[in-house]
């Protein structure tokens, strides 16, 4: 277990804070009254609002295309308040600084990534702690410090516990030719982002859903083997299959949400 | 009175403008081929279009967290191209590039902190000056200038006027045990914020809202100390109490927007 | 035709993509991967899914105001996976780097303004090219590359083709009095962007639209001419005629969308 971390002054940031009130533009006052030459890049403040799974999805697609040096601030965190932990976990050689609430579940961290916990502030500093918005008053102030190296990863103790751990909804294979799967994400294009993985894809014939309409769902390589409105699946960029709709929106038009239930018919 | 402002290249931008068209775009383009090492931070584009109300309670919220020496472009707008002014605030050695209706009038400034007018083009400049637009002809300029220290206040005369302010709401104390307040600002995730403050919500019993439907509002510390759904009134990150629905929107729920009326009872 | 680019570290991101997902995360997380010194900047990443022509309408309005070296990665791009080509446009000394579908169409660029074919990858690197996701795969990693200067212009070929190329849509004079035109573009304030030009603008005396509802539509100056909720037309921030309703929002009022007719009548 190394506990060496060599920032490389970037921090992003991934919230559900929307962009229309004052929480964003607080995280980066914070972050650049700690020193101001830090590199803010925005990942997304639209996660929808308190959907932790959401946010374990999408930081789990992003975290593979970072350099290594990164501290991602990420707070989706209902529980702001209340007794649950706040950590950092070191993967890859980037920093994940979040609420101990499940998004980091997906990141693919193995029990040799280690996992710190983030002090809470004691004394008069806590009483600058506001109970509804850490991502301004604890997580901000780690992350920059961390990016600036003010922060040293040995001067932490590590997380007592396991972190909480939202389980991946494996595909159940229901006989030789079936497997049972269920939708995971739905993007904002409507492609519906389904647990099946490339692997378990390649010998699927279709793709049948529940749903208000009666579909045919056709497995393709790729958007252009179909025409507009068609309905097919495909492997999409997080290497796992999604159903969608070309050139319009597969959830609306098919009524999908996550965790509804698909089937692949080999 | 003072006129020394330290730039530290920092330049936020605060507006109505949305981002699905090129107006906060073209804002950067002009910024950046005024100096392309400018560090642009973007605040917010989804202040509710035309709503300066909503713009001034975000700028408050958001200037005691930036350091000194940044510049913030804050471009909500309806009278553009009327004769309106156009200020720049300095306050806590920070500068507010803004138009003169309003929107700096809840940052604490005080009749100490200058308040210079920018000079509107004359001549061939004036033709270049969109009647519509003054974000991208006004504004991002005179940023640009003063955060790469190529405009020095000292060459800007103040505003010869009083600048336009709207009064902040107090509450009223109706009674002993009655306070009278009102929404100021919905965030994003529907918690109602209010004008009373951590002070007044001390003793206070439960809260009163006139709506469709019939609610007990509790007073909590934290969104913790109560279920999902639950109504609650808690003091927020901005100092003030918020009227909340754990982990849902208490604005549609309670039908309630800025200017509804609530009572506090102690 | 020149080759030479000096490029100034900066690339802008102009998107269809939303931000509720990690698409445009992982782009970042691409550049910066490649050199985490670059500067990116965001756009939009809010053009309407499969929305060339507003892609390519923003995309015009916004190249004139950003300064030489500027590389732009614009990703609209409804054929992915097709055999559609990626091209790289050098304008204004500036670089365009977006996928051939008539994105570029409306930068007005010349005959003389080189367009290089952005090459598949091959072998290897083919099998780790998503058909779903250019943008992360193709269109990022060569705009950081191109923007940190470890791409050259001069070791890619021409695009062999001419670009695809949306025709602009010219005013039609069908008399001396009447010029009749069409929505180009709404903003996200409702205002509609016509294709009639400052010069036809000049001797209106009124606009006429199809709209289930009855209206006057005033030719004035800027928004101050006129109250509230006036139907006006006048030049705005893109030089062309804009129909507006003061302070609200006019397409949603007239039930006016893109390619909707107008007409000029002087």
């Amino acid at each position: 277990m190394s506990t060496s971390f060599q920032p490389n002054g970037i921090i992003t940031l991934l919230t559900d804070f929307g962009t229309q009130d004052a929480y964003v533009g607080a995280m980066k006052g914070v972050i650049l009254s700690h020193h101001d030459q830090l590199r803010i890049h925005d990942l997304s403040h639209e996660i929808p609002a308190q959907n932790i799974r959401h946010g374990a999805f999408v930081l789990k697609d992003l975290l593979p295309w970072f350099p290594a040096g990164t501290v991602h601030c990420c707070v989706i965190d209902p529980g702001v308040g209340s007794s649950r932990s706040a950590l950092i976990l070191q993967i890859r050689d980037q920093l994940v600084v979040a609420p101990d609430n499940g998004l980091i579940s997906w990141t693919g961290y193995q029990p040799t990534d280690p996992i710190y916990e983030i002090p809470m502030p004691q004394g008069e500093k806590a009483t600058k702690l506001s109970s509804t918005f850490h991502g301004r008053d604890l997580f901000a102030p780690m992350a920059a410090a961390l990016a600036s190296g003010a922060q040293k990863l040995n001067q932490l103790s590590l997380l007592p516990e396991l972190p909480v751990h939202i389980s991946w909804p494996d595909p159940q294979k229901q006989s030789e030719t079936v497997f049972k799967g269920e939708v995971v994400c739905i993007d904002s294009f409507g492609n519906c982002i389904t647990n099946i993985t490339e692997e378990d894809f390649q010998n699927a014939k279709r793709v049948e859903v529940k749903s208000n309409v009666s579909v045919s769902i056709r497995c393709v390589q790729t958007y252009s083997d179909a025409d507009d409105g068609d309905f097919i699946a495909l492997i999409g960029s997080s290497g796992l299959m999604e159903i969608s709709s070309v050139n319009s929106n597969a959830a609306k038009k098919l009524n999908l949400g996550c965790t509804s239930e698909i089937k692949l018919l080999c």
